[in-house]
């Protein structure tokens, strides 16, 4: 593998490659397949009632295939961790991880399915076609604002659910977070002042969820300061965010103007909370900002805090699963917010207010809120 | 269950039934997933060097993903079986039973994905948009001739093995068991004259390997009898295999007329070799069959010389993924046949044409005969 070495710059121990070598997943059987009686029951002559029957009663689909607990992770590679537009054919070792964690943390058989195209309508109608394999559909690393439109369309079309882990997972884990620090801060949320930096996929729905959760106080910036309605330059998604953020307050301005007096900033250093979430480099290192906050989230692995979406997707679908939801409601994603901030009620310090990965007690609380609020919601097929 | 007893007319105890409860295929993680440590490497923040790579050199994506040994088994669910036309959802039963034997066989990761569009156009855009994430691209129960398009489109668009099995891995072992069957009979191929009842995929692809095996007296019937140039009712697929077949000799007439004298029919009764191959209902039931012939082959697997595409499929695929081919090629179908025959060479006898699928020998030999093909002709990437 000499070609391998001078391409990845290291050599053949570098042991995040030869973790990777092979792929990290594989496709088991459930059934035995050790002679003729089991194939003619696992597929001809036998297979043939089990089709019949789902052709006249297409819910038994639900019981007889693996559809049911199979969701498929879909990118076009355009936005792959903080790596930018490297294409489907690169992004295919992280939507393996991301399937590997799915079946580790909750059970889900997830395949992943990299698009050779970046088309919003193609990309719509690829994943329409293809519903019929799957119980639901993990959107991932879509770059913005394409990644809205995909979601809301495939939403609209599909009555299985539909749900962009860049926006509303990290949402999710945002909010148990931050409800969390707020706690050790003594502030609710309708008192906080709140920054968000990066009008993105996942500012767009952390902005959303925080407004959910009650946060009243809050400004959104981009590259080009706070969005406010006065601005001439703003996109239709971040236009409606401007109506719902610093519009109601006032605040206009720089990035620096809105952080003076902030008490939680997302995306940036500064205030008493911080969560630099951008992935692998956080925009500020834990060190520093612990220089000028109480509370500082990673969306490291290696620091305390991790924002790790692995705390929401596995358990929201599983949830969402369970009980065959038709789609993935706000109140589902609340629930599974507070079902995360509530398992760190015991041990809440500034170094613990979101629970580990590895904490065997979150995909359980998470499925279980979220299953209740499809309930709620009137989304919950059985 | 009550809902589920009615619609199958049988209780719960149904063996086949109760095996396909929950599917019969599942996502494994082939790595540990115990720790941060381990997330570390295979999610964020590790995962994004082997992206890296992939990108700089596509290539990579070989031995870091699991892409290479994997295979999408496509179905628009238009031909399940002997079924017909029942839809995708009613389809996934026989794709994940492909999808265990690909694995149980062959060691190919196998997904299946069922569409929901029969549009030709359609199908070949969406499997095209999937092709990074697969290694190959098997093509499953999509009726004719819609069939045939959608495969020479999808081999002319891509780099990866594409192969319609219904017609192409029938039509391998359909060619080992004749040789062997013929064997025995003490004629040669182009000694023999053969009857291929049906022109759809799977009696397209037999005739066509048929005629590449040297078999000369050929004719194809279709229910409006012989295929024939005189004939102003044929498709051009069909006008193509008459100029093959029957104008050559120049029978025409109806099936009864070509059966008279034939010694070789496949997928009808008479001669000396019959192959019943309808599934699950043979078109002459064994025993009958036996009447009047010395060797009798069906689809079925409580017969002897089942005609299984087990035996074709899973050593195909695991041969050109072993080297990479850029397509299915027909000396690599050929190759897959001639060693397919081989393994019978002792113990050949009316009873036994083809070994059994569960013979360990099969997967090995067809997938080095036909990895050696690939290389032959010049299809091979390593």
């Amino acid at each position: 593998m000499s070609g391998t070495q001078g391409t990845h710059g290291t050599d053949t121990r570098d042991p995040v490659f030869d973790l990777h070598r092979g792929g990290k997943m594989e496709i088991a059987s459930t059934v035995a397949l050790d002679g003729p009686d089991d194939l003619s029951m696992a597929y001809t002559p036998g297979v043939a009632r089990v089709c019949q029957a789902i052709a006249a009663d297409p819910v038994l689909a639900d019981d007889y295939t693996w559809v049911s607990n199979t969701v498929a992770v879909v990118t076009d590679g355009t936005a792959v961790l903080g790596l930018g537009d490297i294409g489907p054919a690169a992004a295919m070792p992280v939507m393996e991880g991301k399937a590997v964690l799915f079946k580790q943390f909750a059970g889900v058989d997830a395949v992943p399915l990299c698009l050779a195209t970046k088309d919003t309508d193609e990309i719509v109608e690829t994943v329409a076609r293809l519903a019929p394999s799957f119980g639901g559909i993990n959107l991932e690393d879509i770059s913005a604002p394409r990644c809205f439109e995909i979601e809301q369309r495939l939403k609209d079309l599909l009555d299985i659910p539909v749900f962009h882990d860049d926006q509303h997972g990290t949402a999710v884990v945002v909010l148990a977070a931050l409800e969390n620090a707020l706690r050790i801060t003594g502030r609710k949320p309708a008192e906080a002042r709140v920054v968000i930096s990066g009008a993105g996929a996942a500012g767009v729905a952390v902005t959303r969820i925080l407004l959910a959760a009650g946060v009243s106080d809050l400004a959104v910036t981009d590259r080009h300061g706070v969005l406010h309605s006065g601005r001439g330059d703003l996109t239709p998604v971040k236009a409606s965010l401007a109506r719902e953020t610093a519009d109601r307050t006032g605040r206009t301005g720089s990035l620096a103007d809105v952080m003076a007096g902030a008490d939680v900033f997302v995306g940036v250093s500064g205030g008493t909370v911080i969560f630099g979430l951008a992935n692998p480099v956080p925009e500020v290192h834990p060190d520093v900002a612990h220089r000028h906050a109480r509370v500082v989230a990673t969306g490291r692995s290696d620091f305390p805090n991790q924002i790790n979406n692995v705390l929401a997707f596995p358990g929201i679908f599983r949830g969402a699963l369970d009980v065959r939801a038709t789609a993935i409601t706000e109140g589902m994603k609340l629930a599974a917010a507070n079902a995360l901030a509530e398992l760190v009620a015991e041990g809440l310090s500034e170094a613990y207010v979101v629970p580990s990965p590895f904490d065997a007690r979150v995909a359980p609380a998470v499925s279980a809120a979220v299953a209740a609020a499809a309930r709620s919601d009137g989304v919950a097929r059985r």
